[in-house]
């Protein structure tokens, strides 16, 4: 696999930017104003951020065993997303229905968008899916695993089929992976050179700060790098993302607690009549439910905001997992709306 | 003008990324942690940022005395850059020396650039640019005003001759406006359709947030947020500079400093017998100076770090207005290694 044959000529020929760290006493050099706010006491706002984020990605690589050479940190992971399509291109592949994203941004950019719809389980269909890889020869291939709206992680067998028989890069976007427990694809990195993790801290407690991450060989992310806006990522979410790393055991409790409403949820709507929820690997559940578009509609009226899927799979609405009292208040809602 | 023609034909089919506020008592639609952290007591780092940015936009908007309809919010200018380029595409024309990331982000999208140079008073060469105006027919032309690195404004006059003859957007980049005192361009919105305005509070004391705006008619506004990615500027970000855009008289102060401080540092370097400072409407000056190279190397050697701007014009380098106690230490150690 050469990765610099499959970007974009444009990218190419193209340097990162550069914004080296220079030690000095006085800093005159980046048209940056003297004077900061008073708001936050800890955090310079008037000084550019770190641009390599180095502190943060050296935080997030060694929970990820792997080198800060390998991860690249994104104002979220949409941004990564889309930087992965400027570098590369197309045509953007993905199994639907999924994260609404890679064909939103493909399309923004002007690529073509390959959509292969999952199997009866919302697994990866191979059937359809190797085919097609085969005849249009996508350059990048995005498997949210967990998936969302479905909840489920893809057959690990499936991704692997598809990554040996992909000659572009496969993204497995693993924004859920804190809630299944699965650990898979990160120790494929040094085997197969075209896999491409997608990890956030969004799901986990930080949505506001806007963090992700992709880890991947050193020559994928040297590429994509390219087309990284130098200050991507704020001092502020740098700084408390870094802080939020350190406390590993909030997290973890956090993580815990969802991941076992999560089955409280579930044994309650498995006892519901005309709810049908699916297996989930994530914080959330996706369920079938008789006249959904209506159910949804008495659940808000009851003040309980879930997504309505109905647009990507027929009577079909997701519920993220909440505090107990949040998730108690849902079910009861919704028992009261059937 | 209409704008509908000019974007890229995949962006007029693309809807704008919907992400619209329900009122709830219980929020289960978007797969939030319930778990926030504890680091910031006054923001719910587990929801996602208010991807509209109301308050801020609003705020923001009355200053300018615009409608908030007419103000986008970007991860600094930088992504605002990158959102036109991608939504009209190119040529992109500029004339040069001038802020780098125009160049680098037209390429990085594959776009084609048209680079023009200045005239020997780094004013808008009109005889070089109409003609190129005419026969390549640039999509976006981006003319920073101050201009960084020179720091003067150019002539409105021949900003406005761009306007009028330009089939295309032509942004004025204000990243520096603050410190020229001038507002030219911003009511000249409602007269001229293809003009689009870029303001930042990265050079006013908040580089660290990444908060720039474009100001623009609505229907150029409408057609870059469809590729605008949703949650752009988080949550800290949106609350600070809020905070900061509510203490105008800090602002303001630190604002008046600088100016008061440029021209004092610019009346010590015109009587330095081998420097040359241009003109400034920035929080910077530009210098000619013999052997720069050296002396910007004999500069840091003493702990001062300038910008050296010698691949873009011949021996000269750009100086930060910073503090009082920065701007005399600079001051005198470049006395010293003249």
């Amino acid at each position: 696999m050469d990765i610099n044959k499959l970007v974009k000529p444009n990218i190419r020929s193209l340097r990162a930017y550069q914004a080296e760290e220079v030690p000095c006493k006085v800093k005159l050099d980046a048209n940056e104003s003297p004077y900061g706010t008073t708001v936050l006491k800890s955090i310079e706002t008037n000084k550019y951020p770190d641009p390599e984020a180095k502190a943060l990605r050296k935080l997030f690589a060694r929970d990820c065993k792997v080198k800060a050479e390998n991860v690249l940190h994104g104002n979220g992971s949409d941004e990564l997303i889309s930087c992965l399509i400027t570098t590369f291109g197309g045509p953007v592949l993905y199994p639907v229905p999924t994260f609404s994203m890679y064909g939103i941004i493909a399309q923004a950019q002007g690529e073509k968008k390959i959509e292969v719809p999952l199997d009866k389980h919302f697994d990866i269909d191979l059937g359809k899916m190797l085919p097609l890889i085969k005849s249009r020869n996508p350059k990048l291939i995005f498997l949210s695993s967990p998936n969302n709206p479905t909840g489920n992680c893809y057959s690990s067998d499936r991704i692997i089929k598809i990554i040996k028989q992909s000659k572009g890069l496969v993204i497995v976007d693993e924004a859920y992976q804190a809630f299944s427990g699965k650990n898979e694809f990160l120790p494929l990195l040094k085997k197969y050179r075209n896999l491409v993790v997608l990890r956030t801290l969004s799901k986990v407690g930080m949505a506001a700060l806007r963090t992700g991450f992709m880890i991947a060989g050193k020559e994928v992310v040297d590429e994509v790098n390219k087309v990284r806006l130098p200050f991507n990522v704020n001092s502020l979410s740098q700084k408390v993302a870094v802080d939020t790393l350190q406390k590993k055991a909030q997290l973890r409790s956090g993580i815990r607690s969802i991941i076992s409403e999560r089955k409280k949820t579930m044994k309650e709507m498995i006892k519901m009549d005309r709810v049908g929820p699916y297996p989930s690997d994530a914080n959330f559940i996706f369920f079938k439910v008789d006249g959904a578009g209506s159910i949804f509609k008495k659940l808000l009226s009851k003040g309980v905001l879930v997504r309505n899927m109905t647009g990507a799979v027929e009577n079909c609405l997701r519920v993220t997992i909440g505090t107990p009292k949040e998730n108690a208040f849902f079910l009861k809602s919704l028992k009261q709306v059937l």
